[in-house]
C-alpha cells in the first residue's frame, strides 16, 4: 500500500507520438520523440514486438514525465510511457478518445 | 525528478467500470463499481461534471491498485482511476482499444 502523498510525486503527463525510429542497438526497442505540450523529448521503448511505426505514429499517450533519465543501450530516455500488458499483448495507455485532451495535459 | 524504485512501488492495473452510482452527499461525485480480474472493488470519482453515467458503464480504465483506502464524503474509495484534465474536460486513460487487455492487467 502507498500514501497519496507517494503517489503526488509522480508527474503523469498526456504525450503525443511525433516520430518512431528503430533503435540502433537493440532489437526490441524504438526511439520515439514524443511532444509534451511544446517541449520535446526522447524515449527508449520496448514496443517493436507489439506495435508497428504507423500504429504509434501521431498516437496519444501517457507518459511519467519527471522519472530520472536513463541510457538504454547507449540510447537516453527522458520519459516512460505507460502500457499494460496481458500475455503477448501490449496496450498504450491513452486518453478517452471521446475526451480529447491536449499534450502536455496532466494526469491527476 | 523521481527514481524507477519510486515509480515501482505504484500499482496501476486496468479495470472495467461496472456500475455507476450518484454519491449520496456530494453533487460532484459518483461512486463506481470496478471490476478489478475477479476482484470488486468501489470507487469515488469526481467525474459527474465530465461524464454520463452511460458513457462511464462498461468502460476499461487505468487505476492506481494500491492507494491506502479513503473516505470520501463518509463513501470508502479502493482505488484511484486515472484521468487527464484540460480546462474544462476530463478524459480517462484507458488501454489502446486496437489492443484488448482485461481486467487485472498490469501497467507497467
Amino acid at each position: 500500500m502507498i500514501s497519496f502523498e507517494e503517489f503526488k510525486k509522480i508527474e503523469i503527463k498526456v504525450a503525443k507520438i511525433v516520430s518512431v525510429a528503430d533503435h540502433p542497438n537493440a532489437d526490441k526497442l524504438y526511439v520515439l520523440k514524443i511532444d509534451l505540450g511544446g517541449e520535446s523529448r526522447q524515449i527508449v521503448a520496448g514496443l517493436k514486438p507489439y506495435y508497428t511505426p504507423e500504429e504509434l505514429e501521431g498516437m496519444t499517450i501517457a507518459v511519467v514525465a519527471n522519472l530520472e533519465p536513463a541510457k538504454l543501450r547507449g540510447v537516453e530516455s527522458q520519459a516512460m510511457l505507460l502500457a499494460a500488458q496481458e500475455g503477448d499483448v501490449v496496450s498504450c495507455l491513452q486518453p478517452d478518445i471521446r475526451k480529447q485532451v491536449s499534450p502536455g495535459s496532466k494526469v491527476l
